[in-house]
């Protein structure tokens, strides 16, 4: 009886989401095939099939996972100074912001527009941002590090606007190099987080 | 000897480009048929490739005249007080940014991922935008109303981000209402054009 190792079939299971990242990026969801992503990870379709049952399964695993790492961020970034946790948010999400990724997200949304299963995620993972910044927003002006009279929802949703906003001109303007505006979007984030 | 009457022409096209437009936002563009537009606008196939020889050039025109609108719209906010039109110009994305507009605006730039005419539409209108944006904050800056200092070409830009971010919100977050958000748009515009 063959028995499975975990950690070798977690590995092999983010080898193919990594894969198909890179597919779905480059070739958009309708014209990225099974067959592509196999080449991409360098397996046969048999090996493929017995960790994803289809190319939707796989992309809404990789809608999935981008939740679970959220979760993960905000719960670290919970345990730091909450101004510092700000900062460092929009740090990483300039580092993140590569074509790939934002070519990515693109798809994501779009996608989202036309499958309930996608949408769903998108949604929560949408949720948990929100959420995660509303609370940061919340403890950095209990700290008097944000004057009082911000509302934090509104904060976080703002925030947001600069997230999606950001990645689409990742996406959209060749131009656009974002490691070059990280002091500016530091300035544009302490500037929507002012008091009235 | 048929003549073409060219109001008559120009208002059929636009009616296919509306049609269009609905089942693009709705359903995507890989999954709209020419067959879906036809219903929606109510003609006939034979009738249809009269004035578009395929999906793709549908596609396309809509980008295209989204450029020519953006080009008129820029045109107009030209002859207006700088601060006025900047305030103008977010008011009308506010009563644009409805769920197909913005869903619409998702497919494109997913679209132009994998599609070089697009893309070049796209980069186009892009660039009419931030030109356009950059020369009324360069205005408004002489006019004093914003101060000296600020980075037109850079103001614009941020200006965009915060455009996209709009759109992308209303078509993933369904509680986002950019018509409640109108006055908190107008401070973080008038607070992203502060000087350093």
């Amino acid at each position: 009886m063959r028995t499975v190792d975990p950690a070798k079939h977690e590995a092999r299971r983010r080898q193919i989401l990594a894969a198909a990242t890179r597919c779905f990026a480059r070739k958009g969801f309708g014209q990225t095939r099974t067959a592509d992503i196999c080449a991409e990870a360098g397996m046969s379709s048999g090996n493929l099939f017995h960790y994803f049952e289809s190319k939707h399964a796989i992309f809404a695993a990789i809608v999935e996972q981008d939740g679970i790492e959220t979760d993960a961020l905000f719960a670290e970034l919970s345990t730091m100074d909450p101004w510092a946790a700000l900062t460092a948010f929009f740090d990483l999400l300039v580092d993140l912001a590569d074509d790939e990724y934002a070519k990515l997200a693109l798809e994501i949304s779009a996608e989202a527009n036309r499958d309930e299963r996608i949408a769903e995620l998108v949604t929560a993972n949408d949720r948990t941002l929100r959420a995660g910044l509303a609370a940061l927003v919340e403890r950095a002006t209990a700290a008097g590090r944000i004057e009082p009279g911000v509302d934090a929802d509104t904060a976080a949703t703002w925030l947001t606007v600069l997230v999606d906003g950001l990645f689409n001109r990742v996406a959209v303007d060749p131009s656009f190099a974002p490691k070059r505006e990280r002091e500016t979007l530091r300035q544009v984030v302490a500037r929507v987080l002012q008091a009235n």
